[in-house]
């Protein structure tokens, strides 16, 4: 059976005052919709796996926010990893887990915090997805179509097509995030795509891959061989996720195995990665405003995007172009977007300066 | 008896978002001091005028703020005005009230907003000043030295000076807020003098100097002899003062008396009528900025003043240069100094787009 895994233990600063780390970017209510960047995507994927069907991998201290936030999932499918050891070993538990469930599962594992415009593709892309990879051995990455020279996202190189199947292609290599040269070198080349971490196998695929590939964090897990998805396997985690060595999917995994394809997609795809990925993908007004759920009078204002947490709040602005101004809970950012890489450290200066009431 | 009069009815828009309608600039606490400006201008009078002798003209629908603000002060001390209708009749209505108590009474009237950092001059200057409108039918005013060819202030200029009364002269001319370049003349001639707002007289003067300069306003007046300072001067006022015609006092009488003097000091005054003013007045840290009561992370910033109404919160900023960032209550407002004179327009704007909650 077809089983979706939702990874939402992260701690993005990078939306700070917005996200924070009680409440990370996926459990923020974005665009005003009513429903959080994790709820879409759970929304989202609904169409292709139903909810008892759907885990969610966190860290224990985002359960409660989860629970609220999505009642309809059943307590079991919450898994809580107990350290934070990045994408590899997050991904080997739940594949474990849905193996004890059914040993012939295809999964679908995905991040709870980006953004799908074209909701119908993605669903399409799921669905051949899932075929494809039940059809073999296979580990399958989505690459977004580029449409633009973006230096803030890794690239798949796709290598020979798949034979009788459009848009799917074995990958030739994974990039690191390039610079402006290259990006714009990668966008006219037509064979690269972004990497969305949005990835698709059978449990038996992956958990193969990872004795072949990362047999440190196997290891860990193998250890647990008849537990998982019973009640002993909570202690058991407990005890030794803290094991497993950090390390991201595409590392252990995905830039070494042989069997690893990618399906080329068209979703209105943004990581909402920075302020600038957000301004990107939002309505502008004339004078290229974004004003994020909230009310604003600008004045000689360009490219600025706003963002209020209290609807009852407004903001008056005159002479700022190409900024942020974000206003959430005890603090206020205003900043240029072009220097909005320096959020994290600002995070850590606000930390040391002010204290752990504002991050 | 030496009284005083502190005039505190005015809603200043200029500092929106701080000052709103409903408490306006003399009733905020600007300096974080712990107390208002409305209460540190009772506390500097205090040393010159006691408390009981100390009378309050407002609008009605301040009386609250008052009574909360200056408890010490007795009730029948606070006069209400039931319309507004700038200062003549409210001096004019304050020295008829005092007259009926002490009809040889001297008085001062002043601003409840302003600043003075020179407490020791400000007690020396009133208390020359009563004896020098004691001495004679005399309307004084008190000139502030110039320190920089102010735009935002009125000028008064010296004429002849006293005999044996160093400091005091006749005043040859009021004039209007000039431009800068006159304001430079001003400065360099060292004839000219900020008009502070403040000045001294016996009531019998001030009455007199009513019925000759400005007979429409005193006959309002006039009419509630024998009820002022009797339970019968309020329903004479609720019903009268408003037929009062609006004006200011330099217009009604200081322009158009042959006996108005000045006396000129050195008080490290500001009417903190604007922004501009308040970051005049403050400390600067090393890169210009002034940080207002509150907590600033600043980054590639200058001349910026930062004012934010609550100590819970923090700002963080980068790359504003004479900018005012002030953060009150249900708005934040984010502009050039320089564009300072549009606030009123803005408040406009405000309210009509938003509503009478923001402003």
């Amino acid at each position: 059976m077809r089983y979706c895994v939702i990874m939402c233990g992260g701690v993005g600063s990078r939306f700070w005052p917005f996200s924070r780390e009680e409440r990370p970017k996926q459990f923020l209510d974005f665009f005003g919709s009513g429903r959080s960047l994790l709820q879409l995507t759970f929304d989202r994927v609904l169409e292709v796996v139903p909810a008892e069907r759907i885990l969610l991998v966190t860290n224990h201290r985002y359960a409660d926010l989860i629970r609220t936030q999505l009642p309809e999932v059943p307590a079991e499918n919450i898994l809580l990893e107990p350290a934070r050891r990045n994408t590899a070993p997050c991904i080997c538990w739940a594949a474990r887990h849905i193996a004890a469930l059914d040993p012939e599962a295809s999964i679908v594992t995905l991040p709870s915090d980006h953004l799908v415009l074209k909701e119908k593709a993605f669903h399409t892309a799921l669905r051949r997805g899932f075929e494809f990879v039940e059809a073999a051995d296979r580990l399958l990455t989505l690459g977004i179509k580029p449409t633009s020279p973006q230096t803030g996202y890794g690239y798949i190189q796709q290598g020979a097509p798949v034979a009788d199947t459009p848009d799917f292609f074995k990958v030739k290599s994974f990039t690191e995030k390039p610079d402006l040269e290259l990006a714009k070198v990668f966008l006219d080349s037509g064979e690269f795509f972004w990497n969305a971490g949005i990835f698709l196998w059978k449990a038996k695929s992956i958990l193969d891959a990872f004795n072949l590939h990362d047999p440190e964090t196997a290891q860990v897990f193998d250890a647990g061989d008849g537990l998982y998805a019973t009640p002993d396997e909570i202690p058991f985690i407990e005890k030794n996720f803290p094991n497993a060595p950090s390390n991201s999917i595409d590392y252990a995994i995905m830039e070494k195995a042989r069997n690893v394809y990618v399906e080329t997609v068209d979703l209105g795809w943004s990581d909402l990665g920075s302020w600038k990925a957000l301004y990107e993908t939002s309505p502008h007004d004339a004078e290229g405003n974004v004003t994020q759920n909230c009310r604003v009078l600008h004045h000689n204002c360009q490219d600025t995007i706003f963002a209020i947490d209290r609807a009852d709040r407004i903001v008056v602005a005159s002479g700022l172009k190409d900024y942020v101004v974000a206003d959430a809970g005890n603090a206020l950012l205003i900043c240029p977007i072009a220097e909005e890489q320096r959020i994290r450290q600002v995070v850590n200066d606000v930390k040391e300066r002010f204290g752990d009431d504002f991050i």
